[in-house]
């Protein structure tokens, strides 16, 4: 996906937040700013957001000397997702259509992402998402790749958010290779926060290398590349992914809330829907 | 009020808006929003958020070559505001408190500013303003002034809003000079849009002189300036003439709607909020 104009308030947005996160020293949080507010002029628009995004949390490592700011928030959040585990593999095996029960706890999970949202409540949205009209939802071919396909390539996004991707997996009963960061990038999911989800028990866990909050290509592993380029079946969790990936030409089943207006639109939907879509498929 | 870090997001979002406002060139937005981006380095904490915004608008001025962006849509507010003027005006008539009746409109009429919400419906909100408690209201204090006083400094906010201020002018009885921007900036009231609004009826229609969208007094003209000085009742409407002058050492009732975050915590009340609150008195 193209950068927009709306993603530039944005990225001074994030740059302060992740600043924040990082540090209490406001001469760094200064420097922050005015470093980011000097890339501006650099972001070409045929850039996909995440790519910027990318740079500006190399800056926020580099100035405030954090590798890992949202370390404890991620550890707390998957600890959070982890005890509501059991309830919601009973709301799944409960379930008529257990793998739908599924898909939409993989998108509830998605709302978990505190680097676009300010306020959350996992539980009431958990509920509330659960019972929502999904604006896309592409099960029909969902299922038919599932079907079809031994191997899923499955690219994880926030930390917690991967305790439902478990759930999803679980369900797919298929060989999945589920794909993390290379290194920490805001509260995206790392090697180590999809071992305490529990993903290693399901799954596969691949880090793709990327240093970005997206999976931009070209900056993951010759191995994930490989692996990525002979896939049939990928699922790409939230926005960050999507951003990255939406113009690719493999098949992709893509699960995210479109947290922002400028995503929604480029989905085809309203900010703030769900949405299982597919691409090439 | 010094510039808070939450404002750094907020300019470059400032830029945009009145960017398109200005021009559909996409070439020429992008070189305001690089322009901006690289003024961010040059902003001191200390200084107040309209200093900033007055160096953004010029730039879109200086930058698409439009010099009054918002003249049609001000225009267009001021006349929907004059429709609503009769229902306004017997709503003030039928209150046992005239004045305090005449305090909420000037208040509701802040609500109007395009500038800084995304989204607006006149009418559903002066009703709901209408009913809604101040935060702060100073209206002891305000009543004491205008009973000690001849005179009156009102400094404008929005155009369209100057309707509402005008029932309140009504109300007060009093002299007033009623004082407008020297030249356009966003959606502010200048000379044209105070008289299309009939404010040269009930007061002293006057240009403080500044370009900025907030009172900074070291923009405005020597004429303003004394007379200020000399001020001893002085209204100000709306957050861009707090940022400016709410630091002051002179009497000043500050009537607004706290549209964003980092004015509401320095003002000391929530986010939508709305207040009349005094200082110095």
């Amino acid at each position: 996906m193209q950068t927009y104009f709306d993603c530039f308030p944005c990225f001074i947005d994030q740059a302060l937040r992740a600043g924040r996160m990082a540090t209490d020293d406001e001469r760094k949080i200064k420097r922050l700013l005015d470093e980011v507010g000097m890339m501006l002029k650099d972001i070409r628009l045929e850039s996909t957001p995440p790519e910027t995004a990318r740079l500006i949390y190399q800056k926020v490592k580099k100035i405030t000397g954090k590798s890992d700011p949202y370390r404890k928030i991620k550890k707390e959040n998957t600890a959070k997702a982890l005890t509501l585990y059991p309830s919601l593999k009973r709301t799944v095996e409960a379930s008529s259509d257990r793998l739908l029960a599924a898909i939409r706890l993989a998108v509830a999970g998605n709302v978990m992402d505190f680097g676009a949202s300010k306020d959350f409540d996992i539980e009431a949205e958990i509920n509330e998402i659960f019972q929502r009209k999904f604006a896309i939802l592409d099960s029909t071919e969902f299922r038919e790749y599932l079907d079809k396909s031994e191997e899923v390539l499955f690219i994880a996004d926030n930390a917690g958010e991967c305790v439902f991707d478990r759930l999803l997996i679980e369900e797919m009963k298929k060989r999945v290779t589920y794909v993390v960061r290379g290194v920490p990038v805001v509260n995206d999911a790392t090697y180590e926060d999809a071992v305490q989800a529990g993903l290693d028990k399901v799954a596969l866990i691949m880090p793709s290398g990327t240093d970005a909050p997206g999976t931009i290509l070209a900056t993951c592993s010759q191995e994930f590349r490989r692996i990525y380029d002979r896939s049939s079946f990928i699922i790409s969790k939230g926005q960050g992914n999507y951003e990255a990936l939406c113009d690719e030409k493999r098949p992709i089943f893509f699960f995210l809330k479109a947290k922002c207006e400028v995503i929604a639109k480029d989905v085809g939907v309203n900010q703030g829907d769900i949405v299982l879509k597919a691409i090439n498929v």
